[in-house]
């Protein structure tokens, strides 16, 4: 292979962070982190590989198309080869949630009951790439194992509103709520013959992206038409009839989000149905009045860890799409994130001067650039402009002799010489 | 497939980390990025999955046994299979350096002149799993990218020093150093012939793992046993005769890490080798008196980029031993990571009340884990200390009339009552 054809983008679908986009997004994951942390959730992390037995469970189905395969190596790949049997065993993990309930059936005897995880990762599925999609992305998920209380539910979804108000986001996003019996409920009462109800839920769940007639259309072939107004426009009192029990906690899961975080922080949607089938009641969607699309969402899904085995566990979690977040902080001016203090090198007899007051400032704790070359500068200084630092300092042969630092701030290109031991962020916070 | 037959373990290799050995983690990957940060290093995140021509290289070679390639899928798989061509256009990378060649190569242009980066990230490597071995692990690498001056050695040593001590690692390892030109200098002299330089640079790269008598008869047998004794107590001045300019800038190198870090922080090491092949002349590695193997390491790298079409760039980076870090932390006493405060829930009455002054307390800046469910008290005690709350915080029914709460410190058992608009961490302080 020739060397020119070694390409030098990541793969379609893959991206690379630059220091100005790699900053906000590490800002924000720590951000998120130590939210959820207040919350009294405990970080884990899964591995990134997981057995295909684990990624598929029973069949396949679904999911097998979103799944990175890694190939089978040396005598296991020839014998699957020969045998023309299955060329992978093990896959890139697609959620975290899966990965949770079996780090969960796995390790439940030494944890907290109930277990309050969250995780921030990468994940990866084979979708076609296109724009704001991509094949490696992170999410940002927290879940409560082990219990069955709505408390689940509201600290679970206050915290995830939590993290959106701590990362700045303008206009934080409601929380979308709904139980899967009350939709499945008014569908089985509208007619909807039983085989016919995920269809009709794979309809409903297009009332985002689709004209309204176009939806409609497909749930009255389905035989929905007559809950079409109340999906609409239905409040929870015109759904209690339908369960009972499932109208008075989502009601009681509202009130309370809305007590802690603020009238309409939680809203009734009874057309909401989220599209992983491991849900049981509750479903949420985080979306921001007047903008489409979804920065997170969860549920509860009280049967996932059947899958490992075990008893069924009562679990209600969420997650950021930290990628839809990132977007939109984008649009939120950030201040520089920069260095402080960029250090220029007069020349290789004063490198070590320079060296060593860098190291003390950052003793101080300043954050510390130091040009790592030495010649012109300009050019040291235009790499402190490139940088962001704040400040350029030089120790020429003169300010050495004299104990002195020369601070330039970079935006008024206003001078100042210090005495090598006074603090040049204080003094200069005083002096420009 | 049998439900009892899906694993709840990761794959062989591959780990998890529950609360106890996430949270040191993730504590200790984010010390590692402010120090380096601090050195006015930026970050940068690349692609976890790389074409394999990325990969490989010209040729192949030894890398491809390392790496997890993934599974071409549908059409494109057919069409291999069919024609019996490569199964996989794709892999995940095996380590940070060759990402950042090929990100810096893409995005030279736009970047600071020089460039310092650094990465936090997984990588992974399909060896054969084994005790303190594994197929996904965690690199820190810190780079300097388009400086041919020492200072990118020494900043490069320093940072990555500075992040041990930052992590609270007792007897900080000393930086080992050598040049690769002064090692090939020293086996040519001996008489080893050009075709067999690499064989004796891989035989005396085992110095670290086989009784000394069987690398010198390795040596012996390549025709470097002349070499032996420099190799065992060659001092700098003994190596200078071989490359002047090599053994001045190592000198240089090593007399301004130990004036900035302290006598000792860095050493020469004539016999030290580092595996990598892309590293043309400074090789360094952290290791600890007394203690066997490495806890980092890296070099200068003049040539990496031009295997992206592009001129050669000087280049100097080294990357932290994260996983062999965190073994050696977890000898170190860690204070407890769990939340200041558990909140119980006495009744589902008085669950809101629970709920609102959990919030209030986090507003403050406190951490509050608020138990997900109510019930008995001592359940809810037990599950605090699970968490390593240091208080609970119980709000009954005649508290909430006299607008209180109880504060009980769990170690101690002690309790007192608090109004609610008092702070309980503050009060308590002064009262446990």
């Amino acid at each position: 292979m020739a060397v020119s054809e070694i390409p030098t983008a990541p793969p379609s679908g893959f991206r690379d962070f630059p220091p100005d986009l790699c900053a906000p997004r590490a800002a924000a994951m720590e951000t998120i982190a130590r939210v959820y942390r207040s919350f009294g959730f405990s970080q884990i992390a899964t591995s990134a590989v997981e057995d295909l037995a684990v990624l598929l469970g029973k069949g396949g189905g679904e999911n097998e198309k979103l799944i990175f395969k890694l190939l089978k190596r040396g005598e296991k790949l020839d014998a699957a080869l020969a045998a023309h049997e299955e060329l992978s065993d093990m896959g890139l993990r697609f959620d975290l949630t899966l990965p949770l309930a079996r780090f969960y059936s796995k390790n439940k005897g030494v944890l907290p009951h109930p277990f309050k995880a969250f995780q921030i990762g990468p994940v990866w599925r084979a979708e076609r790439a296109q724009k704001g999609r991509y094949r490696e992305f992170v999410q940002c998920d927290i879940d409560v194992v082990g219990s069955e209380s709505p408390i689940a539910e509201i600290e679970v979804i206050a915290a995830i509103r939590s993290a959106f108000e701590a990362c700045g986001l303008p206009r934080p996003p409601a929380a979308f709520v709904n139980d899967r019996s009350l939709l499945l409920g008014a569908l089985k009462r509208a007619g909807v013959a039983p085989e016919k109800l995920s269809s009709a839920c794979i309809a409903l769940d297009k009332l985002d992206k689709l004209p309204e007639e176009k939806v409609y259309g497909e749930l009255k072939a389905l035989g929905a038409a007559s809950a079409w107004n109340l999906f609409k426009e239905g409040t929870l009192a015109d759904f209690a009839e339908l369960d009972k029990n499932a109208a008075e906690r989502l009601k009681d899961v509202i009130a309370s989000v809305n007590d802690l975080a603020g009238a309409e922080a939680a809203v009734f949607c009874p057309s909401l149905v989220r599209g992983f089938d491991y849900y049981t009641s509750t479903v949420f969607e985080f979306r921001r009045a007047g903008a489409p699309g979804s920065l997170g969402g969860g549920g509860r899904y009280d049967r996932l860890t059947e899958k490992f085995g075990g008893q069924p566990v009562p679990a209600c979690g969420g997650s950021i799409g930290f990628e839809r977040l990132m977007l939109l902080l984008e649009e939120v001016p950030a201040p520089a994130a920069g260095p402080t203090f960029c250090m220029t090198v007069f020349s290789s007899e004063l490198r070590q001067a320079a060296l060593r007051y860098a190291a003390a400032l950052r003793r101080k704790g300043h954050d510390v650039d130091v040009y790592p070359g030495s010649g012109k500068l300009g050019a040291q200084f235009k790499y402190a402009d490139a940088k962001k630092a704040r400040f350029a300092l030089v120790i020429g042969p003169e300010e050495l002799s004299a104990g002195k630092v020369k601070v330039k701030e970079l935006a008024s290109g206003q001078e100042r010489i210090l005495s090598l031991d006074e603090d040049p962020f204080l003094k200069s916070q005083a002096a420009f």
